[in-house]
């Protein structure tokens, strides 16, 4: 069994595979992680290696605790990756958005990806045919829109995400949550059908804790799927795992 | 000659209208705010009647000085203005969106306009041809967005403002300005979309801060003018000196 450990911006994503498959999925705060994993240990007995990705900066208390149980593998850009980076700045990628592109290669092998993350931040991640990685973009995530208009103005409430009944709002409420709401879902719209005009074929997916939310908004037809992230660090631990 | 301060979230403009012809127009911070006046008083003498608006609060002792020399009108909710305000909460309607939606009606009577203004937030309102204002949306402005994803993350970098060569960004830096520059885009020209699909023979205004800058992104058609709000503002106050 593998212990996949995601640190994002925000939280912490745990997830147990046996093999491709996903047995259960966690999420916790940096101060819950030892417990987490300790409970993880408890329930799943045959886990053996361990894939860390993480954004930010992981303590040191926490890998000591990991490498004294576990073999564990910190996603870096000198891991083994299973597509051909393109990057111009490759030590610069983010990990999490490597992670992104290995599912995207494991799932849809020789075709034309575009992976689009709705998390903190929304990534677009693009992946050709021949299994080059070429780039993307990075913009502010939902929350992240609704925090922004709350801390960098001197007025403007910090409000609940919410679904918009009209694009015209007619109160402070629902003028933020059209702006935030439609506005992000137009651009991420917008944005496939720019990718769309120059890639034939083009495959979408739709990952992210906002994932589930946004699918429900978006016109374009995409796959929405909130495990893809973990599913990708999975496969490129898989990977080294049978070097 | 009147004097227009409009105090917004980052910095306060200044301008001075002899009737409805701009003289000049200044851009200073609060703390500049009196010195400023103070000048602009010794350049125009005949500064008789002041607008102020202002979406934060205003110091007392600047609006000590302000009354001492001036007849000055405080924009508030109180004001009268020369539009139907059917937003359902009228109370809550920013006083800078008032201005702007002045300016509409100043310049488009009896128009479908759709204000943009790219400030420190992005906002949209919309007043039919019967005058009536509908309202709008209030998303997260170009700045906002860069900062948003330095403040609200660990490791991306605050970065300059600059227009994009590739919507695929290879590196972090080209890959947030795609985000961001390439995201408020496409958000733009879609929400101008959704409104011309609904409103026959809309005009757009593109007004603010980034008027300019992102005038030369859009695909849409549009009228760029980035005196609109203080115009707005000096319509509003010509029409209350008349009474």
């Amino acid at each position: 069994m593998n212990l996949i450990i995601d640190v994002g911006n925000t939280s912490i994503k745990l997830a147990v595979f046996e093999e491709e498959k996903l047995l259960i999925k966690k999420v916790v705060l940096e101060e819950g992680l030892i417990e987490a994993v300790n409970n993880l240990n408890k329930d799943y007995k045959n886990i053996k290696h361990v894939i860390v990705s993480s954004v930010g900066n992981l303590g040191e208390d926490i890998k000591a605790y990991l490498t004294k149980n576990h073999q564990v593998l910190y996603l870096s850009h000198q891991t083994k990756i299973p597509f051909k980076n393109l990057y111009a700045t490759p030590n610069t990628l983010g990990i999490d958005r490597i992670a992104l592109i290995a599912g995207a290669v494991n799932q849809f092998p020789d075709k034309n990806v575009l992976v689009i993350d709705a998390g903190t931040c929304i990534t677009y991640d693009f992946i050709n045919s021949k299994n080059e990685y070429l780039g993307g973009a990075i913009s502010p995530g939902l929350r992240m829109r609704y925090k922004a208009l709350h801390n960098q103005t001197a007025k403007l409430p910090l409000l609940d995400t919410e679904a918009i009944e009209s694009i015209i709002g007619n109160t402070t409420k629902t003028s933020i949550n059209s702006g935030v709401v439609n506005g992000l879902t137009v651009e991420i719209d917008g944005i496939i059908a720019q990718y769309k005009e120059k890639f034939s074929d083009l495959t979408i997916i739709l990952t992210g804790g906002d994932a589930n939310f946004l699918s429900k908004q978006l016109k374009s037809s995409i796959f929405a799927n909130s495990n893809f992230l973990l599913e990708g660090l999975n496969f490129i631990l898989l990977n080294n795992i049978s070097e």
